[in-house]
């Protein structure tokens, strides 16, 4: 059997509305999922401000120490857009127009509207690559293991189609959710018995409030669905007999 | 004039749930518009799996670089639970059974009730100062700088006000939003000048969509009424000489 080869990734997402609290992060959720399908695990998500330095160091770090990086925001025309020209300095490359995005924008906008404000978004990185935008034009850009796409998550939606040729995954990672209508603590010592004898299933306990009532989902997670069955069965076997009522969700 | 007193605060989101992209956090924008209310910035936000190391770090980072960390997640029952033992790790204090946290758990529960599982949740830090929870018994818990709350996001809620008094904020962060019926690139070099002029007010672009038309809210920050009052005008008079209509949202 070929062992499985595990791929991370980590996500930067760069912007004050954000930590301001303003907007509800919700790119995390769409990109680690996607991931996931195509066998990449979210190893770090970190959210900083439209700081240059802040971007480059945490970029520099999550380049070096995962896979894949994505970042989300600061890819717009406006001043607090500075997320190309963070990524030029992290990798000591020249910042310029990139002549393929200048001629994409160019046939784009009509004549006159391709503006100086739209320009500065044809600015990236020396030999940065291209991620194509279907919905508004402007290109995102990948450089080595990083992948730059915007803020707004419609957009950055429907950009993933056009990256699968780039990025090379490992398993996909499998899961089955098993949720119970009990708490916590009821199956607190025997879920952990269960996480003893499999060690390399995540296994993850989620209380919920459902229609006026508690239960708590059980996640199982790994790359091989022979070793989620097998727990999945040890699992059933305590609930069986402390007769806990399995539920819909 | 008093100088005002920049406070800051990291939060760090622990769970595999939120990296895996099956639950979408909503913890930061809760804590984040909070902190603001007090006078607090988040400047820095870290989503990290359920693994000892990673936590103990990431913590000791924070504590060491910012003036209030908040932990979210993993001060439950089970197994994945495993925040207060970091904390005591990173703060190099015994892990032992709380007190005053065992009493107020041992009220809560009926007679019997308090099992083993449930029992975990009194274990914390040595001396660590309980955070009270009016909506399911188990509290929170500081040590120095570090406040841990659960990762259940009605609990976090329930739990925010009893943190007031110990939270010490600077001047409250003020804001004032501009939504504009226009795009980003008509406003990017006008607003780059007013931001360049107004260095103090951390102003921000941001792109919407809504009832199918385009549109753009600048958002002004800063502890300072009259300097966002200032940079407002400053803006009106650009958008008025550009006949861009202001809209509602």
């Amino acid at each position: 059997m070929v062992k499985n080869i595990k791929v991370n990734a980590a996500i930067l997402i760069i912007g004050n509305e954000i930590l301001s609290g303003r907007t509800q992060d919700t790119n995390t959720s769409t990109l680690a999922t996607w991931l996931n399908s195509i066998g990449v695990k979210v190893s770090e998500v970190r959210v900083v401000p439209d700081e240059e330095k802040v971007i480059i160091d945490n970029l520099n770090f999550f380049r070096k120490n995962y896979n894949y990086v994505f970042t989300s925001g600061g890819i717009g025309p406006t001043h607090d857009d500075i997320t190309a020209q963070s990524v030029s300095k992290a990798f000591n490359r020249k910042y310029e127009i990139h002549k393929e995005a200048f001629k994409i924008l160019e046939t784009y906008y009509k004549t006159g509207e391709f503006n100086e404000g739209r320009q500065k978004m044809v600015w990236m990185p020396k030999n940065a690559e291209l991620i194509l935008n279907p919905t508004s034009g402007a290109p995102g850009f990948s450089v080595e293991n990083v992948f730059c796409l915007p803020g707004v998550p419609s957009i950055l939606k429907s950009m993933l189609g056009g990256l699968k040729n780039k990025i090379v995954g490992g398993e996909p990672i499998l899961s089955k959710t098993i949720s119970l209508r009990t708490v916590e603590s009821e199956i607190a010592n025997s879920l952990n018995k269960v996480q003893q004898k499999n060690q390399d299933v995540e296994i993850g306990s989620y209380p919920f409030f459902q229609a006026g009532k508690l239960g708590v989902s059980i996640v199982l997670r790994s790359e091989n669905q022979s070793k989620i069955d097998n727990c999945n069965s040890q699992i059933l076997e305590f609930i069986n007999k402390k007769k806990i009522e399995i539920v819909d969700r």
